[in-house]
Parts: structure tokens; C-alpha cells; sequence
């Protein structure tokens, strides 16, 4: 078990919600007790809503089932994926703090290679609270860690950086393959540590995974969807890889900064590929279009807020992608969809919630 | 001391040089005998040509002093720097092999963090050996390596990489810092070791660092200049700045990987940052232009050798920075004789050496 509550400082407690998308009981949350426990859970349940999900006792959270979502949302519930972790991104949705974690059900806490448990949400606020360096490479990794700092030849005009959007943490023991891979090499663990958390440079595309990922959501939110996933839908597993490549050519257009590495969390167990290569197949092939969309997609500078971007990326996605496959049309729509659902429940905070009359 | 030399199976024997830039004894190359002595040392004294340099007994070398490189080069020689460690680009030149590593004379042995010496040669051998992933971020960094692979969401198409042209190796204890951040962190050592090689991405600059490097001579030998630095020029310590951002730049054009991290050497003693400050002070400021240059340099599709791209790269630096001082001429006719000197030295091989008549 972890060290005692006592001695972890909730940084930014006030300022972050844990998003958790699960169809069980969260026993998986004792283990993170003293890290989680100050923090308020959002609790995103898929499947069946009369199921039951338990929750140990003592953390602070809510939880939303489809039923709740379709309630919330009433006919804009359609763009929130069903049977899918894609249905995290509801929860991004309601939350009103600046800061978002989302982590996995089946990840629990890493040790480090002295034995220490690692205490990732600590890792992942460090991350977002310092800037990035997008636009030029650091070889000696993140200077504005402790012990380091921008090398020789780094122009001084860039070391003050930009500002950090996204930290995305990696995983220990069981990788994050895809299923062919997973096929391939079934006993592959993850055992390298590697003390290190870098940005990935502006014009770079990169896999995100939603395992164990935290963001502003004020600087990036509306782009943290995670598309149309699961029943219903022909594919599944590239959600969070859907949201990666929107949110980095976002970023990259807006001046933000991606950071990879640090923190580790323990994934323990691995799907199954057979179920995984049924769901991912079309993405497998999609994919090697896609990747070229995304690299080659301009924004106009007139977009200057996340939304705009979004919007003119949606337009993109059905312009250039909808003759791939007509899936594209759909999730272009969705695309739309979460942007009046983001705009409805997070109105500018200048503005009064209810329309004057 | 290392481990005994028996356990070093030394790859690549007859197809790598190892380039030493020096004005002392070299003393250090004991400590790397185990690692070092089965390989071809060219040695490149730099200053007074008067001066014998000592090289510990058992290594196969040469040694070029400044008559050396008057007399091998004729009056091209004005391209190779003097009093600098620039010069070092004259042993790239003269060099038969299709690999280079070259290493400074104050970079030591280092441990990894069991204790271990490391090989950093081999290392560095791997990396050239295994390819590049330029085009697309793979967050558990080189995917070549025992124990890792690619992630979910990267690209079947890209997984073949593209062919390592740069490996470019790190430094524990002194790090890499520029004057004004040696001055103001007088006592930072860099004990951090990021178990990781990772690819700089396409289209991404850096600052390479000549004191732990390997290279593949045959991709990128031409491009691997280091500029007019020391004795007579305005400018100093930017040697291997300019040959980075020259050969980044060029990578990117013919589809090569450029990879850094692993392997480290203990860097021993930080130079003199009031000397420094005054090498690097233009530097400093120029930079500052250099880099936009760089990045927006476009190299056209007709070059498709490393010389090709040189020369043109050459044509723009007299085009666009000659303005910024008159510096920036001389350099692009030293690089123009560079080229020159390289393909006297290194005629094609289907070419007879001695024209027919």
C-alpha cells in the first residue's frame, strides 16, 4: 500500500476532478486512497445504468449512468459514446475545474526503480503548472526540471516556453499495444523506467492514450473529445487517439504545449486482442489516412479559441475524410454536437447563464 | 576501471574511426582502452603543430597536426577551424569508414545507475544499426529496442522507420549549458539518467552536441561541417550547432533519422565561462536568427545527395544571412570549399580516383 495521507499535499484540490470511466465496482480506488482521496471523482458508469457501482467509502463523487447523461444532455446525449471508454469525455463535459485527470479502472500505482510509490496526479499537476518547450528541442529533456535546464545552443528568446495543455503519463508492466501487436507479443511488459518527461514538438502527431492523462481543461477542453466509439459505431479503441490528434493540431495552431513521460502508473491487466482486433481493425486501416489529414490540416488564424479551432477541424473532418467512409459525416456531426453541448453547460463566465429573457 | 577488454565484442571493427579533437596528452583514452583499443583512433591536434602529443601505448592511430592539414589540404585548408574544436571535422574528412564517433578528451567512462560501466560506443553502434521514427511520435520512445514497440494508434506504414544518420549521446556530471548558465549555476551536475533514445521528429531542430556523437559518414559525412570558429573568426564554441542544425535540416529533406539520448559519458571538468562568454557572445545573438533560418529553410526536391544539399544550403545562407554580418559570407564560401575538399578526399566509388586523362 501506499504511504500515509498524511503526507501527500493535495496540490490544486480545489482546481481538479478525477474522471473515471468504469462498468464495475471501484475497488481499484483503495489503492490510490492516499493520493485520490482529497480530490473530487467524477465517476462516468458505462452499460447497463441500473447496475450498481460501488464505490469505497470516504472519497467525494459523483457518478453519471446513461440515464443521467441522456438527461443532462437530452438530445445532444447522442454525441457521448455508449459501451466505450470513450464516454469519459461526459465527464470533461460537467466538471467545473480547471484541471482534469482521467485514469483507467484497471491502473494502479507504480513504484519507482528505488521502491517508491509514485504518487502520479502529484507528477501530472507538476507538469501542467510548468510550460513547454514546443517549438525547439531540449536534449537534456524537461529544463524546468529540477537539475535541469535549456543546454548550449537553446535560443533564450524560447526558454520561456509555452503554456502546457495536456501531460500525458505512460504505463508500466502490461503496454498500451494494439491488437495485432498484442497478438504478436503476448508476454511484452513494459519494465523500462525512464526518468524522463519531454514535450512533443509542434508539428509532431503522437498516439495519446486515456489511460492516465490529465489536461487545462480551461486552455483545451472542448478539444478533449473522444468521438463516436463503441455500440453502434464501427469501431472502437481510437477514441482517445481521435482526441489526441485534434487536440495536438489545436495546440500546435494555438501555441500550447503536449507533454509526454512522467508519471507511471501500474496497467494490470491486458484485453483481450481477440475482442480488441474486432474493434479495431477499421481504425488499423483508417488510421493511415487519418494520420495524413491531421499532419496536413491548416487552421486559419482567424480561429482563435478552442471552439473555433474544433469547429473548422469538424468542417475538415467532413470535407476530407467523409468520402473514406461515411462514419466521417457522423462524427463530424458529433463534432458539433459536444461543442453546443460544451458551450451550454460551460458558458463564457462573463456571461449570465440564463439568457436575459 | 572498466571491465577487461575480452568482454567487449567490438562491432564494427573495420567500419568505424574514432575522431579526437586535442591540444593535450591523451591520458583520458586509458580509462577507454577496453572500449576503444580495437578501433582506428584519428587523432586531430589542434594549435601548435610544434607541441608532441602523447597517445598511451597499444592504440592504432593517426595524428594530424596543422602541417598535416596544410599539406593534405592545400589552400582548401582555410576551411578547417583553428583553436577550436572545430577542427575536428578534418578527421570526418580523412576518414575511410562508413561510421564515425567522435568524443571529447576531457569525457570519461560513465556508470549507469547499477554501477556498471557503460559501453558507450556500442550503444551508439545500436543506434545507427536500428532505424529512425522521424515521422511520427512513439511515446514509449525508440521502439526498436528489447522490450519496447510501437503503441497503439501509430501507423502500420511508418513502421519501418527511416535509416539513422545521427547519434547523438549525452553527458552526466558537467552538462552541456552555455556561458551565462554555467555562470549562474556554477555547482548544477546533471545526475538524472533518462534510460531512453528517442528520435527528434521531422521538421523539429536541436542542439547537437559534439563531445559524444556517432554518425554514419556515408548518409551524412558532407553535412557533418563545423563551420569557421576560433583563431581569426568572431565566433567560437557554435561548432557543432552549426553542423546540427545543417545536418537536421538535411536529414529531414532525404528522409533520415537524427536520434538522441543513450549513451552517456561522465563529462569531467566544466571550461572556463568567462573565456566561454566571450566565444559564444555572438553566437548568442545570432542565434536567435539562425534558428528561424533554419527552420524555414527549403531545400528543393533536385537535391537529393548531402552534397547537393550543402551547396544549396551554402547559396541561402549567403542569401539571407549575409546581412546579418559579413560572417555569414566567409562561412558560405567555407562551406562551398568544404564540399570541395570532400569529394577530392572522397570520390565516388564507381569513379576512378585519377581522372582517365
Amino acid at each position: 500500500m501506499a504511504e500515509p495521507s498524511t503526507k501527500i499535499i493535495p496540490l490544486l484540490k480545489d482546481e481538479l476532478d478525477i474522471v473515471i470511466p468504469t462498468i464495475r465496482n471501484l475497488d481499484f480506488l483503495e489503492m490510490w486512497r492516499p493520493f485520490f482521496e482529497p480530490y473530487h471523482l467524477i465517476i462516468v458508469q458505462d452499460g447497463d445504468p441500473s447496475k450498481t457501482i460501488k464505490v469505497p467509502e470516504g472519497f467525494d463523487y459523483e457518478l453519471y449512468n446513461r440515464n443521467d447523461i441522456n438527461r443532462v444532455l437530452g438530445p445532444k446525449a447522442s454525441c457521448i459514446s455508449f459501451k466505450d471508454s470513450a464516454c469519459r469525455c461526459f465527464g470533461f463535459l460537467v466538471s467545473k475545474k480547471k484541471y482534469i485527470f482521467t485514469i483507467d479502472d484497471d491502473c494502479f500505482v507504480a513504484k519507482d526503480p528505488s521502491g517508491k510509490y509514485i504518487n502520479a496526479l502529484e507528477q501530472h499537476i507538476k507538469n501542467v503548472l510548468t510550460p513547454s518547450t514546443p517549438f525547439f528541442f531540449n536534449t537534456l529533456y524537461d529544463p524546468y526540471r529540477e537539475g535541469a535546464d535549456f543546454v548550449r545552443g537553446y535560443p533564450f528568446s524560447l526558454r520561456g516556453g509555452a503554456p502546457t495543455a495536456v501531460s500525458h503519463g505512460l504505463w508500466l508492466n502490461i503496454p498500451d499495444y494494439d491488437a495485432p501487436t498484442q497478438l504478436v507479443k503476448p508476454l511484452e511488459r513494459n519494465t523500462r523506467y525512464v526518468d524522463a518527461v519531454l514535450t512533443i514538438p509542434k508539428g509532431t502527431l503522437f498516439p495519446m492514450c486515456g489511460m492516465n492523462l490529465a489536461f487545462n481543461r480551461e486552455l483545451i477542453g472542448p478539444a478533449m473529445y473522444f468521438g463516436l466509439m463503441g455500440d453502434g459505431q464501427p469501431i472502437g479503441r481510437y477514441d482517445d487517439m481521435w482526441a489526441g490528434w485534434c487536440t495536438k493540431v489545436i495546440c500546435d495552431h494555438l501555441g500550447l504545449g503536449v507533454k509526454t513521460g512522467l508519471p507511471y502508473i501500474w496497467h494490470s491487466k491486458a484485453s483481450n486482442p481477440f475482442v480488441n482486433l474486432k474493434k479495431e481493425y477499421k481504425g488499423i486501416f483508417w488510421q493511415e489516412e487519418l494520420i495524413p489529414f491531421f499532419r496536413s490540416a491548416v487552421l486559419p488564424k482567424e480561429c482563435t479559441t478552442v471552439q473555433e479551432c474544433y469547429i473548422e477541424l469538424s468542417k475538415q473532418v467532413r470535407a476530407k475524410l467523409g468520402q473514406l467512409d461515411p462514419y466521417f459525416n457522423k462524427l463530424a456531426d458529433a463534432m458539433l454536437i459536444w461543442i453546443e453541448a460544451w458551450e451550454e453547460l460551460n458558458p463564457p463566465a462573463d456571461q449570465p447563464i440564463v439568457p436575459a429573457k
